[in-house]
């Protein structure tokens, strides 16, 4: 990492994101348009990541399978939304060992069409009911303006595609998933999430209904961070995935997608982060404790480097994820400014006072300075700590609901609207369609983020059109 | 599943491969040619393969990182005979969003240029070094003739790629890759491999020495089923991965990469398999027990199932997986042959008998019929199953290395040679080079798989040649 200091959020958000993403060693761009690379910090953080989905997609009854990287380029036509809104995103091969194709083979931009063929030829009978299958895997979307993780031609996701035998059944995993990804945010990542509905104009391209979470980030601008579709019979018509009911007559399933990708490390940084770098929550981090061993001389290193090790020790044993910093080329400061810019939850010193002692000073990366920085004896320092991650989780989330709270506005009037999407969430009684939608998001570039799940009840007058409206929804620029 | 039954392996030992990939439900051709889609119970046995390689790669130092799919074709081109080697095998983007590529992009035969060029870029001094890194992903290498799991367009992998400040630290990484595979096949996958050195001839594209794990199929063929290979300074040379060294000099790094592929699930299938279908190695078994319950009226199936529940419950407490085949639209005799196939290394049958007894049926999948049937208390069961699970391991490793000891022969002259590669390995006296590889492939099909490390020491008479030989190396039909 360099030593020159990180621009502040206030100055400059959308570079002190890309400067931070590189220079906490997350990321890097690759020689390829468009693409990234995930170096191991910032893949460790998307194993962890997949670690605590992957459990959660288990426990719902899911297994884990590996479809192909292509797709014949004559599947995405089939289904009439779903083309329309990839075409002008694909990557397509047109050579196969040195010679011309008969057909182009896209590179995966999602993988509805190819399951769609499978699943057809897969299910037979109602027995065969539900197919419940997820996948880990990258997708390509050309894109012409790019941001290491929220936004880049390949990224890596998981993508859940169920096959169901009734609409109900269809309907009640989408929202699972929707809850699944509600709880993975807030449990896992300290991140608070509105879940909603998307309005039809903000669609999943080819779905009945798709389903979101979304964030407020430290710029008040809203981040999906996670979507469930419910794709009701679309592409089981396009692709003719029917089954046998009890009585032998033929019908259609219903289907399911869901996705939540790389962005999500977007969304980690941007909710956390300060304007001295990272702070990773303490349950997905990739070192949740970093200990530098200070001395000044060999005397006084053995005996430090002896308590480094015993301490290390009990922490791996209490399945705490630890690394120590012994470089002998750098001064414990600049590890400090490291450590806090790679936003590690918790920092331990262990000098030769605090060998003498049996204490460390143990500092708190969501607690700058003083205030974070306390004395501890070694004796129960593993409970310690992990009462310690636990705490930072909760402050952690407090702040960012507090603070997306805070920036949450409720405009009554369309003047009122302009001036708070400028700084913020509108949280607004809307009658509209799919005009309004654009009118306002040409006039503001606030879009609507969801109808949240979570409603006042009742009616109220809409902000723009000053009609009835039964629900409200949030309005915000977003990533 | 369908009911007919399997070829025998004497009968037709490929499409007995084939009909059984397909029946277990391990893959599927894909609507692609040439690529595969990995099932759900093929790619819980990945995982299992992932996790056991995973550990033993982090256990030595190496993080996972995510590089792209693609690469700008110039990389290619810039290590002479890596070109050579992968050109005939590539798949070509053109276009992207729309429009032709000024530079087409080659989807990823193998990660060493893309890796090349970004170590380049990361390693500026000796204290950035050693780089360890490893990726799972999909690479894609257009094949004419495929065959699921064994030869596929697109197959799924690890490839680690490490850079070192000298020659020795390259050569020390390279053989411990090496041994982690052995390790792994040996202890996980209860396979005997036989590690050793590719000839010239069978060298990966731009390394320097490639290494091999080879293993005895139960046709007798061999299958490369790992490698690690010594790079040399070729990539360094070719993308200038340079670094300072102490005394402020310019140097090459030393790099190395090595890989471990969906093949192996090959390797899994043709070791263990019988004529009934898939024999599981306990340790990465998706299933280790399967338990079925019998019973023949409403009165039985509630005591049966209550007593199915409390052991599947203490077998998954003491960390066994576990399947409840549950199912009311088949016979206990169909799921038992089902589960055969399926190579479940453990059945576990409960009825009503066993209820009042307190004991059930455990019958194991590596000794068919009577001989692995036994009666065993519920008390205590946990600890009986997993010490049957040691002795399967045990069994099915004994019996692969009998097979390979009872079909590896000696022979001392050419046509001795020619007629024991028919029906198993050569272990000979070998002095030939290049030349006298490609004849005797020519006219036997039999390659060097490899020049075991473990070698007996002397010299002999090349059975070819007639001249001297120092070593002895390993001929076979391979796949």
């Amino acid at each position: 990492m360099s030593d020159a200091k990180l621009p502040t959020r206030a100055e400059d958000f959308s570079e002190w994101y890309t400067q931070l993403v590189l220079r906490a060693d997350l990321a890097d761009y690759a020689p390829v348009r468009g693409c990234m690379i995930v170096k191991p910090y910032g893949w460790t953080l998307w194993e962890n990541i997949q670690q605590a989905l992957d459990k959660r997609f288990k426990a719902t009854g899911h297994l884990n399978a590996g479809f192909p990287l292509f797709i014949p380029k004559s599947f995405l036509s089939k289904e009439k939304e779903h083309v329309e809104g990839f075409s002008p995103e694909l990557a397509v091969v047109t050579i196969g060992g040195g010679e011309e194709l008969e057909e182009p083979l896209v590179v995966r931009p999602t993988s509805e069409t190819i399951i769609g063929y499978s699943y057809a030829k897969w299910i037979k009978s109602y027995r065969d009911l539900p197919i419940l299958i997820n996948l880990w895997n990258s997708v390509v979307r050309w894109e012409m303006r790019t941001k290491l993780f929220l936004r880049t031609a390949e990224f890596w996701w998981q993508e859940g595609h169920t096959a169901h035998a009734t609409a109900d059944e269809a309907e009640f995993e989408t929202r699972q998933m929707l809850d699944v990804y509600t709880d993975f945010a807030v449990n896992e990542a300290a991140i608070p999430v509105v879940p909603g509905l998307k309005t039809d104009s903000e669609r999943f391209a080819g779905a009945l209904r798709t389903y979101t979470i979304e964030a407020m980030m430290g710029d008040t601008k809203a981040l999906q961070s996670g979507t469930s579709h419910n794709l009701g019979q679309n592409f089981a018509k396009a692709f003719e995935i029917q089954y046998l009911d009890r009585n032998n007559e033929t019908q259609f399933c219903w289907t399911t997608s869901w996705g939540l990708s790389t962005r999500f490390i977007g969304a980690i940084i941007m909710t956390h982060g300060d304007d001295q770098g990272l702070i990773m929550p303490p349950r997905l981090a990739p070192w949740q404790v970093v200990i530098v061993p200070i001395y000044k001389n060999d005397a006084e290193r053995g005996p430090v480097l002896e308590a480094v090790a015993r301490i290390k020790a009990e922490l791996i044993d209490a399945d705490v994820r630890v690394k120590v910093d012994d470089r002998d080329t750098v001064s414990p400061g600049f590890k400090f400014n490291d450590w806090e810019m790679r936003g590690v939850p918790i920092r331990i010193e262990v000098g030769p006072k605090d060998v003498q002692k049996n204490s460390v000073a143990l500092s708190r990366r969501d607690k700058p300075g003083r205030e974070g920085k306390s004395f501890v004896p070694q004796a129960g320092l593993a409970e310690q700590v992990k009462a310690t991650l636990k705490d930072i989780h909760t402050a952690l989330y407090e702040r960012a609901l507090a603070f997306r709270k805070a920036n949450t506005f409720e405009p009554t009037t369309y003047d009122e609207f302009k001036s708070v999407v400028e700084k913020g969430w509108a949280s607004v009684w809307f009658a509209g369609g799919r005009e309004e939608e654009a009118r306002i998001k040409e006039e503001t570039k606030a879009t609507v983020r969801c109808i949240p799940l979570e409603q006042p009840g009742g009616t109220g007058t809409c902000f723009y059109t000053g009609k009835p409206a039964t629900q409200k929804v949030i309005f915000a620029r977003s990533y």
